[in-house]
C-alpha cells in the first residue's frame, strides 16, 4: 500500500523518524525526488492508512500540533507549466533546507515546499517582488502565496515535467471498474478507501490553507490559531471534501490577570458586543472581509454570520479547497478527534465508513447540499454504533473512552462531560476478526431491519434506547446528549435509506456471490452497490412496494430472497445471529 | 505667549532641545509637573504660534518624521475622574522613563503618555489585561488604547484632580468678549489666533489617532504610513477641527526588484483589481470594517468608497476627532505643506487666516458641510494671494517656492511639477511691515472691489489671470492648474462674500475707529465683525441693496461711506492705495 517514492510524509511515521527527517538537507531529498520523478509516477501519493500498532500511534492533538508547526514552514508556489524542477528547487533551497515538497494542479500548477525552518521564509520573502503590471492594480498584501517567473530565455522550463500529485478523488465509473477487478469485497473496500482518502499532501496542503489564513488574522489577534476540524482531520475525510476551519482565540487570554501594581490594573479598551456571539459576527466579518478583499485566489466570499454558527465560506483557488471558517467550534473539535480516535482503532473502520459514505452519495442518501438528508456525520456514528454491536465488538463505547482517560485528558465543554482517553494504546482490542464482507452484509441487515419508530442510536452507551423525541431517525449527539444529530432528517428520507439497505443487502448477497471466479468487466461485489441504475431501480422498487405491502411483509420476501442465495456467498457469516437477533 | 507650565513641547524648538528631552528621566517631568499641577492651570497648554528665525524653523517633513516617530512612542490611556496623578505616572514608569504626558476630557478623562523608548510600549502591554465582563463579550483586538482601574480601595484616587488640557476652542460670544478687552486690532487677530490654534498637545494627540490606526492597518501592510494633512498640519488648523488622514503605502514597493537568481524571480500572489481606485476600496474597506468592528471608541463609521476620493468617515471617541481615511492623497499632502510654509513665513499670515476663517463661519460664508460655500482651502488661498500684492509682497508667489528649491525638494505629482523650496531660510523676508488691522481692511476692500467676473485667483504667479471659464469663483488650484478650488460655489454665495467684505471694510473702519479708549462691554474692531446680528444685518442689507442699485453704485456709496468715516481710524493706513488702485 505504502508507495516506493516518497516525496511527503510524515504522520502516522514515529516521532523518531518525522525528526530524523528535519535533520536531513534539501539536498538528500533534491536527489532522491529528482532521479524518480518520471511522469509514469505521477498518481504516486503517501497514504495516511497505514497501521502502525496502537501504541505508537499519535494522539489527535500530537498529530495537529505537528501538522501545524510543519505548516508554518511551507509556502505555496504558483509556477510556469513546464519548470524546472531541480533549478526550482536549487534556488529556493539558497533561503534554507528543504524538507519537502510536492506540486500539484489547481487553476495552474502549484509547489507546496516545506522548509526546515520558519526563518527560511523570512528569507525568502526578502527575496520576493511585488508584481507590477501596467494595466492592473493590486493589492499590496503579502502572504506566503508566492509566484515563480523565468526572466531570461526560457532554460528554466524544460523537460521532463514535473510530477503532479492528485488533489481529487478518480471518478464513480472508474472506481467501480477498479473494484470489479478485486478479488474480494474487502480488498474492494480497502481499496475505494485507499482510492478517496485523503493523502498525506492534501492534509499538508489543508494545514498550509489554515495557516495562511491564521496570517491574515493574526495581523489582529497574534496569538490565535485557525485549526481544521472535520473531514479534514477525522480520518474519514475524502479527497476534495471541504475544509472546515475555526478560528481559535482562546490563547488571548490565557495568562491573563497580571498582578496589579500599586493599587492600579491596566486593561486593554476593547469594543464591547452584547454576547459572543456578536463578537464572534464581528469577528469573522472583518476576517471574512480582508480574506475576500487581499486572500489571492480566494473568491466568492459568503458572510453568512446570522447562522446558528456564523460563518464565513469561500473557495480558495490555489488548493481548490471549499473553505467554511467559523469561531470557537470546539463541540466539533472534540467530535473530530472521537471520530478520528475510531478511525485508527481498527483498519475495518474507515473502509466500512470510506465505503458507506460513498455508496450513500452515489445513492443520493446523503448530499452536498443542506436539507433533510442524512449527513456524512450521521452515518458515520450510525456504522460506530453497529460495529459497537458486534460480538466481540469491533469498537469501544464513548463511556468506555471516558473510563479509559488519564486526568490530563478531562474535558468539559458547556458544561458537558466531554472526556476521551487520548492514548491510543490504552484501548484493548476485544478481537473481532469478522471480515469487511461480512460485517458490510451485517449492516445492510442491521439498519434495513432496525426500530427507527421507536428506538435511537447512542454511541456513548453502545446500546439503542428509546427515542426522547418524536423525530424520524434519532442519533444522539456524542457529546450534547440532549441534541439529535440528525434531527433534520425527514420520514421520506429514512424510508429511502432504509429500502435502499433492504436492497443492497440482498444485492450483495446475490453480487457477492458471483465472486472473484467472474467476469471483471461486469461490476460485482461492493461495486455492484454502486452503480447509479441500480439504485434508481432500488429505489423506485422500493417506493412501488411501500405502497403496496406493509413493512414487515417486505422484510420478510427480502429475507426470503436472501436465504435462498445464500449458499454460493463466499464470506463467513457465522456471526449474522448477533445482529439480526439482537433483542432491541 | 508662552505659558509657564510646560508638561508637553516639542516642535517649534531646535532638534537639540528636542533630543535633549529624549534624555530626560520620568523623574524630572514629573517633579516639574506635580508640584505645577494645580486647578487654576487647567488651561494652560502650549501654543504652537511661537515664531523663531526662519533658519532655525524646521521643514515640513522633518516636523512631520518627528511627530510621527514621538506618537509610536505614546499610549492614550482612559482613566477615572479623580485618578492620583502621581501613582499613575509612578506605576507607568515601571515600564520606562516617560518623556511627557498630559490629561485631557473626551467622553471620559484621558491621559497621553510618551515614554522615551517604543520598547516600554511593549513592557507595558505585558503588564495589561484583557478586560472581564459578565453581561459583555470583548473583541479581543490589542491597541495601545488602555484604561486603568483602581483595584483595592480608592487610595488611588485623590486629591488634587489633575490638570485636564482644553482641545475645543471657546466659543464665538467668549471670543468676541476676549477680543474686546484688547488694546488694538492687531492684538485681537492675535489673542484669536493664541485661542484658536492647535496646542501642541492636540497635534500630538492627532498624530498619535494616526498612529493607532496605522496599527490597524499595519496588520496588513507593515510598511504603511497613515499621516495626517489638512488643517491638522498646514499650520492654519483651529481647536476641534476633523482630523484627515491618508493611508500612504507608498514605502511596501520601495527597494522592489530584486535581483533574480538562476533565471527565477518570486513575486508575491497579490490579489488584482482593475484600476489604482479600486485597489484603494478594496484596502479602504477592509480598514474600515476592522476600525468599525475592532476598534474601540471609533463609531459611526461610514465607507464613502464611491466618492471621487474613496474615504472612510468615523468618530474616534477616546480622542474626540471626526476622522477621514483616504489613502494615497499626494497633492492634498503637498498642499498642506505649501500652507504649512506660507503659515510659517511671517506671523502675521495665520494671524489673518485664523481670523477671516473665523469671521467667514460666523457668517456662514463656509459651512461644515459640503455644498456652494466656500471652503477654509479657497478662503486661504484668497487670503495668500492677497499676501502676495501688497508692495513689498507679505508672501512670495508659488513660482518663487519653486525657483528657490534644490535638488532634493524636486517634486512630480501625476504629471504636475510640485516642486517649492523646503528651507525656509532660503526664502528672504522683503520687508513690508503693514500692521494686521490694515492688512485686514485692505483684504476687504481688494475682494470687496475684486472683478471676479473676469479674473482668477492664481497664487502661482500671484496675479490676477483671465478666468479660463465661467465658474463664478476661479481660484486656479497650486498644484493642478487646469483645477479651480471654488468650482463648487455657486453666484449667490460668491455675491454674499463679495456683500460682506464691503460691510466689513465699512464696520472696520467705523469699529476699529473706536479704538483702545472705548468701553470695553461693547465689541468694537474684529470683535465687531463677528456679532451674528451685524451679519444678518449685513447679509439681509447686502441683499436688499442688490436688487435696488447695480453693483457699480453699491460700491460707490460704500466708498463715501468709508472715506467720511475714516478720519477716526487709530491704525495706519498709508498704503491702502496699494490694494483699492491695484490695476486689474
Amino acid at each position: 500500500m505504502a508507495s516506493s517514492v516518497k516525496m511527503w510524509r510524515l504522520n502516522f511515521s514515529g516521532r523518531e523518524s518525522f525528526l530524523g527527517k528535519l535533520q536531513k538537507t534539501y539536498f538528500n531529498s533534491k536527489r532522491k525526488i529528482v532521479s524518480e520523478s518520471v511522469p509514469a509516477k505521477i498518481q504516486t501519493t503517501s497514504k495516511t492508512d497505514e497501521y502502525k500498532p496502537r501504541d505508537e500511534r499519535k494522539s489527535f492533538y500530537k498529530l495537529q500540533e505537528e501538522r501545524r508547526e510543519q505548516a508554518e514552514r511551507c509556502v505555496l508556489i504558483n509556477c510556469p507549466p513546464k519548470i524546472n524542477e531541480k533549478k526550482f528547487i536549487k534556488q529556493l533551497s539558497r533561503h534554507g533546507n528543504i524538507n519537502n515538497y510536492f506540486f500539484y494542479e489547481s487553476f495552474g500548477m502549484y509547489a507546496v515546499v516545506e522548509f526546515s525552518e520558519k526563518d527560511s521564509i523570512g528569507s525568502l520573502r526578502e527575496a520576493t517582488n511585488i508584481p507590477h503590471s501596467q494595466h492592473e492594480a493590486t493589492v499590496p498584501f503579502k502572504s506566503r502565496l508566492l509566484s515563480i517567473k523565468a526572466n531570461s530565455g526560457n532554460q528554466s522550463f524544460s523537460q521532463p515535467s514535473v510530477q503532479c500529485l492528485k488533489q481529487t478523488p478518480i471518478g464513480v465509473n472508474e472506481l467501480i471498474q477498479k473494484l470489479s477487478s478485486k478479488d474480494s469485497v474487502d480488498q474492494q473496500l480497502y481499496s475505494l478507501t485507499e482510492e478517496y482518502q485523503l493523502t498525506e499532501e492534501n492534509v499538508c496542503l489543508r494545514f498550509l490553507v489554515c495557516s495562511l489564513l491564521k496570517d491574515i488574522a493574526a495581523a489582529y489577534f497574534p496569538e490565535c490559531i485557525i485549526r481544521p476540524f472535520g473531514s479534514s482531520v477525522n480520518g474519514f475525510g475524502k479527497l476534495g471534501c471541504d475544509l472546515d476551519m475555526f478560528l481559535d482565540l482562546d490563547a488571548i487570554s490565557r495568562g491573563n490577570i497580571k498582578q496589579p501594581a500599586g493599587g492600579l490594573s491596566l486593561e486593554y479598551q476593547m469594543k464591547r458586543t452584547s454576547s459572543e456571539r456578536s463578537a464572534t459576527q464581528s469577528i469573522l466579518a472583518v476576517i471574512g472581509e480582508c480574506v475576500d478583499q487581499f486572500g489571492p485566489g480566494c473568491v466568492g466570499m459568503q458572510k453568512i454570520l446570522n447562522a446558528r454558527c456564523p460563518l464565513v465560506r469561500f473557495a480558495h483557488q490555489p488548493s481548490g479547497f471549499q473553505c467554511d471558517l467559523t469561531a470557537n467550534n470546539r463541540v466539533a473539535m472534540k467530535s473530530s478527534e472521537l471520530l478520528y480516535l475510531y478511525s485508527q482503532l481498527d483498519r475495518r473502520v474507515r473502509a466500512m465508513v470510506f465505503s458507506l459514505r460513498c455508496w450513500a452519495r452515489v445513492h443520493s442518501i446523503t448530499s452536498n447540499i443542506a436539507g433533510a438528508w442524512i449527513t456524512n456525520f450521521s452515518l458515520t456514528v450510525m456504522v460506530i454504533f453497529f460495529l459497537q454491536q458486534r460480538s466481540p465488538a469491533v469498537l469501544p463505547t464513548l463511556d468506555q473512552l471516558r473510563d479509559l482517560a488519564e486526568p490530563h485528558d478531562k474535558c468539559t465543554i458547556e458544561g458537558n462531560d466531554c472526556t476521551i482517553v487520548s492514548d491510543l494504546s490504552k484501548i484493548q482490542d476485544q478481537g473481532n476478526t469478522e471480515t469487511l464482507e461480512h460485517l458490510l452484509q451485517e449492516f445492510f441487515e442491521f439498519y434495513g431491519n432496525f426500530a427507527f419508530s421507536r428506538l435511537s442510536i447512542n454511541i456513548r452507551k453502545g446500546k439503542e434506547q428509546y427515542k426522547p423525541e418524536a423525530a424520524p431517525l434519532h442519533i444522539q449527539n456524542p457529546f450534547e446528549p440532549t441534541l439529535n444529530v440528525s434531527k433534520n432528517v425527514n420520514n421520506t428520507q429514512l424510508e429511502n435509506l432504509v429500502a435502499l439497505c433492504q436492497e443492497s443487502a440482498w444485492l450483495l448477497q446475490k453480487g457477492g456471490a458471483v465472486g472473484p471466479g467472474h467476469n471483471r468487466d461486469t461490476p460485482w461485489g461492493f461495486a455492484a452497490l454502486l452503480q447509479p441504475s441500480v439504485s434508481q431501480a432500488a429505489r423506485s422498487k422500493g417506493r412501488r412496494r411501500k405502497t403496496l405491502e406493509p413493512a414487515s411483509k417486505r422484510m420478510k420476501s427480502l429475507l426470503e430472497s436472501l436465504k435462498s442465495s445464500k449458499t454460493s456467498a463466499g464470506a463467513a457469516d457465522s456471526s449474522k445471529k448477533n445482529s439480526s437477533t439482537k433483542p432491541h
